[in-house]
C-alpha cells in the first residue's frame, strides 16, 4: 500500500476504514490497479520515480459526505487532491501535485440541480460534464447554449476553477461564474456571493453579493472545494455568421489585430477568434521548404513573395458573429468597412446558420464547439501520432507587435532546444480571455526518460524567457506549477507570501492540494521552498 | 483632541508626530474645523452621541507614504477608515463607521498613469476622478469612453471598490477592474492579477494572474488599501440609439422584462436601463389622485382605465444601443419583434447620435452618462427640497414576477412605516449589474432625532424584509452594514466567519476600516456582536 507522505501505516489503514465508513467501502479506491487509473496519463515524469502517484482515492456522494471526507483528512493529516470529471490532458490529468496524497474525486456528484432558460444560467454539481449539461438541455428544449470547453467530457466546475476557456461569448469560464458552495479545508460549509442570504433568490444571478468578493480565490486554488456552482448561459441567438479577413504582408498583423481588439472591446466580436497564417498548414510545399532551407532562411520577402505568386494571404482571421440575423450581418459589413484601409484585404463571407438547428447540419460545423455544441473533435487534430504533450500558455498582450515579438522569442528559444518550429508552431494567439491572446504550445512527452528530463528543463526554461519578457502563464501542469508561480515574484513574491498567510489560516492542517499554483502549507512549505 | 477608541492621549500625541514626519504637517488634520469635513453630510445620526465622528486625517502621497501611516498606525493600533475622492452621498460620505478611527484620505494621489486606447484601458490612482480622467481623455483625442458614477466627482477606484455602477456597457464598475496595486494591512505591497509578474506586459489586460484570483477580496474591503488600478474602458463607438418600449397593462411586466433579459444577457442590449411607470410622474394629476384616495386605493382596473384614456402605457423601458450606426438599428429592428407579441405594445425611435459628438451637443443628451461624459445632472433629479437620503439597495431576480412581488412587499412595509408610496416609488428596478435587477429606494434623512430613529428602526426592519423574501442589499451605509451582514447568515454565518479568519490573519492588528461590512477585527469582535 502506498502511504501519504508523513502519515504512518496503521493511521493511514484507520483513516481508509473511516472514509469506507463515511461513503461506501466501494468507494475507496486502494488497490495498484484501481488507484493507477489516477496516475497522468502523459506524465513528464513517465518511467521516473519523481512521478507524483496517489496513494488511494475516495469518491463521495454529497456533501455531507465531502464534508466527512475532509474532516477524517484533518484527523490525520492526509493530503487530498480534488478532482471532478474530464481529462485535464496536457495540465497534469487527475494526478496530484504531491506524490502520495489522496486522490478526492468527485465525478459522483453529477446533479443538474437548474437550469434557467429565462435568466439564462445553470446550477450543477462537480461531475457535470459539457456533455451532461447539453443533453439536458437538448431533452428539456431549452434555449439556451453552454460554452463547451474544447474537450467535451470536461466538468463545468473543474475547467471554470481553473480557469478554462471556450469558444462563445461566455468563453471566460469563471467569468460566467456566478455564486459557489465551498467545503472549507475544515469540513464547514460555505456559499459564497448571494448564496449567503438564506433563500436567496438570486444566487446564480448577482455574483458578489456582500462585503469581499472571495468567489474567484476558490480558482486555481486549494482554499476549498467547490460542491456547487452557478454559470450563465448565452440565450440561444437567432444566427451565426463568420467572416474570413486575409491581409496579405508580414506587417499587416498590426492594423488586423488592432481591429480584432476594437471589434473585440466592442462586443460587436463576442467569441473566440485566432489570427492566424496559411504558412503554418503548407510545410510540405516543396518550394517553401526550399525557401525555408536557405543559408539564413526565408526572409519576410522570400514568404510573401511565394504567397503572393500562390494568391495566398500571410494572415488570416475568422470572426464570428452572434445574434439576430440582421445584426450579425451588419456586423461583418463594419467589421469589412474597418479593416478596408489595409492593402489588398480579403474577405470572405462565410455561412449564415439559424438556431435551432437540425441535428443533422451538426456535423458541418468546422468546430461545433463555437455554436455550444460540445464534441471530442480537439483529438482529431492534425492526426498526427505522438506521445502526448503538455501545455505552455502564456498570455500576450492583443496586439500584432506583441505576436510578431512572441514569435521571434519563442522560435530563437525552440531552436536553442533543437525542437522544430515555422512561421507559427503554436496554436493561438486566441482571444479565449477579454483584451489579451493566449498563446499554446504543445510540449512533448516522451516514452524516454533522458529525453523527458531535457523536455523539462526547456520547459522551465522557456518559462523564464516568457517572464523576462512580461509574458506570464495563465495556468500549467502540476509538474510546473512552482517555476511558473516563480516568475510571478514581484516585491519579493508578496502575492505569495498573502496566499500562503490566507492558506495557513484556512487549512491549519495542510490538508487540500498541497503545492496547487506554488502555495504550500506550512507544514511542507520549508521542505520544498 | 478626539481619540481613537483604545489609545492612550500621549500615544495618539507620537503617533500623530510620526505621521506628520511621514506625510508632511499640512497632511495630518486634527482640528476639529478640518476633521468635521469629513463627517457624514447626510448622517442618519445628526446630532445625536452616535454619530461616528474621526479623530484626525492623514492624507499621504504617494505609496511609500501609505505604507509608513499604515506601519504607524500598526504600531498605536490606531484604526483608519480609508476614502478616496468623491462624496458617497447616501452610503456614509466619508465618515467611518467606527467613530475615532483616523480617516485615510487618498484624494492628493490623483495621478493618471496610462490612458491605452489601442486596448481601452487605464491605470489610476485613488484620487483620480471621472471627470479628472474624462478631461485627460478629451485633451488627448483618446477614443475612447469612461463610465462614470452618476456623481462624476466619484474616484475610480472608489466606486469601483464599492462596486458601484454606471450606464454604459462598462456599467460594473468592478467587473471592469483589471489588476490592483495594494498595501496590505501590515505596510507590505501587492500586485495582484499579472502585476505580480514583474514588468508584466498585461497587467491591465488579463485580470487573473496565476493562482487564486484575490483582486475581488478587496472590493468592499478591509484587507487592503488599493493604490493602482486597471480600468478597462469602451473603445468609442461609432453610434448610440435609443428605442423606448411601452405597454398598456400591468401584467405586461412580465414580457417585457422576460425580452428585456434576453435583449441584455445576449448583448443586444449592453447598457443601464430600466424598466419604470408613467403613473410615477402623475401623481399630482387630480384623476389619479382621486383614484389613489378611493376606499383601498387604486385597483389595477382602475390604473389601467385611467392610463389607457390618456393613451399612456402603464410600463416603459428605454432600451440603450452601442455600436456600429447600422448595427444599432438592427439591433433596435430586432428588440421591436420581439416585442411586438405584447397587445397594444408601441415603440418610440430615438435620435441616432454619432461620435465624436459635438461638444455644442451635450446638453441635449437627457443623461450624458450614457455615453460616458461625467455629469452632476443627478443632483437635480426632482428638485425638490430634502435634508438628503441613504440609499435601501435590493438586488431581485430580472423577472416581472419578481418586481411586482418587490413593489407589493416594499409598498405595505412603507405603508406600515407610515412613509408615502405610489405605483413605483423606488428607481429602477436597472440593470447596472448583469442578470439582475438593482431597485433604489431613498430612505429620508432629517433634522429631527426621534425621526430619525425611527428612520433607522425602519430601514433595519425593511433589510429584514427583504432578506426573508431572499433579496439582499448590494452595498449599504455605513450606519447599517452590520444589519445587511446579518442578514447574510447562511449556515451559521459561514462566510463572515470565513472573512474574520482571513482578517485576524491579514491585519492582526485590526487597523484597517473597522466594522467594515460587518467584519471586525478580533480585538474588537466581541465588543460588537
Amino acid at each position: 500500500m502506498r502511504l501519504p507522505p508523513g502519515v504512518a501505516s496503521a493511521d493511514f489503514s484507520a483513516a481508509l476504514e473511516q472514509f469506507e465508513a463515511a461513503v461506501g467501502k466501494q468507494w475507496v479506491f486502494t488497490s495498484d490497479e484501481d488507484v493507477d487509473l489516477y496516475r497522468d496519463s502523459y506524465s513528464p515524469f513517465w518511467h521516473e520515480q519523481e512521478e507524483p502517484v496517489p496513494s488511494a482515492a475516495v469518491a463521495p456522494d454529497g456533501v455531507e459526505q465531502v464534508q466527512a471526507v475532509v474532516r477524517i483528512a484533518n484527523k490525520y493529516r492526509i493530503p487530498l487532491w480534488t478532482i471532478s470529471t474530464g481529462k485535464n490532458l496536457g495540465y497534469g490529468g487527475s494526478a496530484p501535485l504531491l506524490g502520495g496524497s489522496m486522490v478526492l474525486d468527485l465525478k459522483r456528484m453529477d446533479r443538474i440541480l437548474e437550469v434557467n432558460d429565462k435568466n439564462h444560467y445553470a446550477l450543477v454539481e462537480p461531475g457535470v460534464s459539457y456533455f451532461d449539461l447539453y443533453r439536458y438541455i437538448q431533452d428539456k428544449g431549452l434555449k439556451v447554449w453552454i460554452d463547451p470547453a474544447d474537450p467535451g467530457w470536461g466538468s463545468l466546475i473543474g475547467n471554470a476553477v481553473d480557469r478554462g476557456g471556450g469558444r462563445t461569448p461566455m468563453r471566460d469560464h469563471f467569468d460566467a461564474v456566478c455564486g459557489m458552495e465551498v467545503v472549507l479545508p475544515d469540513g464547514e460549509l460555505l456559499r459564497t456571493g448571494m448564496g449567503a442570504l438564506p433563500n436567496s433568490k438570486t444566487w446564480q444571478q448577482y455574483k458578489y453579493g456582500f462585503g469581499p468578493y472571495i468567489t474567484p480565490a476558490f480558482s486555481q486554488s486549494s482554499l476549498g472545494i467547490v460542491t456547487k456552482m452557478g454559470i450563465w448561459l448565452f440565450p440561444e441567438p437567432e444566427a451565426y455568421l463568420t467572416g474570413t479577413v486575409t491581409v496579405p504582408k508580414r506587417d499587416d498583423l498590426k492594423p488586423l489585430v488592432a481591429g480584432m481588439a476594437y471589434l473585440l472591446n466592442s462586443n460587436i466580436v463576442m467569441g473566440t477568434t485566432s489570427v492566424g497564417s496559411p504558412l503554418n498548414f503548407m510545410r510540405a510545399d516543396p518550394q517553401l521548404a526550399a525557401l525555408y532551407a536557405k543559408p539564413g532562411g526565408a526572409t519576410t520577402e522570400d514568404l510573401e513573395g511565394f504567397l503572393h505568386s500562390r494568391n495566398i494571404g500571410y494572415w488570416s482571421v475568422e470572426l464570428p458573429f452572434y445574434g439576430p440575423a440582421k445584426v450579425v450581418q451588419a456586423q461583418w459589413e463594419y467589421a469589412k468597412q474597418r479593416f478596408s484601409s489595409i492593402e489588398g484585404v480579403k474577405f470572405q463571407d462565410g455561412k449564415l446558420r439559424r438556431f435551432p438547428i437540425d441535428p443533422a447540419e451538426v456535423p458541418s460545423f468546422q468546430n461545433s464547439v463555437a455554436v455550444g455544441i460540445p464534441s471530442l473533435g480537439v483529438f482529431g487534430v492534425g492526426g498526427a501520432r505522438s506521445n502526448g504533450h503538455i501545455w505552455f500558455s502564456p498570455v500576450v498582450p492583443m496586439t500584432g507587435e506583441a505576436v510578431l515579438e512572441a514569435q521571434k522569442v519563442f522560435t530563437d528559444a525552440y531552436a536553442e532546444f533543437g525542437m522544430p518550429t515555422g512561421p507559427m508552431f503554436f496554436l493561438g494567439p486566441a482571444s479565449n480571455y477579454a483584451r489579451c491572446f493566449l498563446i499554446l504550445f504543445g510540449f512533448p512527452i516522451e516514452h524516454d526518460v533522458e529525453k523527458n528530463k531535457k523536455n523539462r528543463e526547456n520547459f522551465m526554461k522557456i518559462v523564464k524567457v516568457a517572464a523576462e519578457h512580461g509574458w506570464g502563464e495563465y495556468r500549467t501542469h502540476t509538474a510546473f506549477m512552482q517555476t511558473v508561480s516563480d516568475t510571478y515574484s514581484f516585491n519579493d513574491h508578496s502575492l505569495r507570501r498573502f496566499h500562503e498567510t490566507v492558506k495557513d489560516a484556512i487549512d491549519p492542517n495542510g490538508i487540500l492540494s498541497p503545492g496547487k499554483c506554488g502555495i504550500w502549507p506550512k507544514r511542507m512549505r520549508k521542505a520544498t521552498a
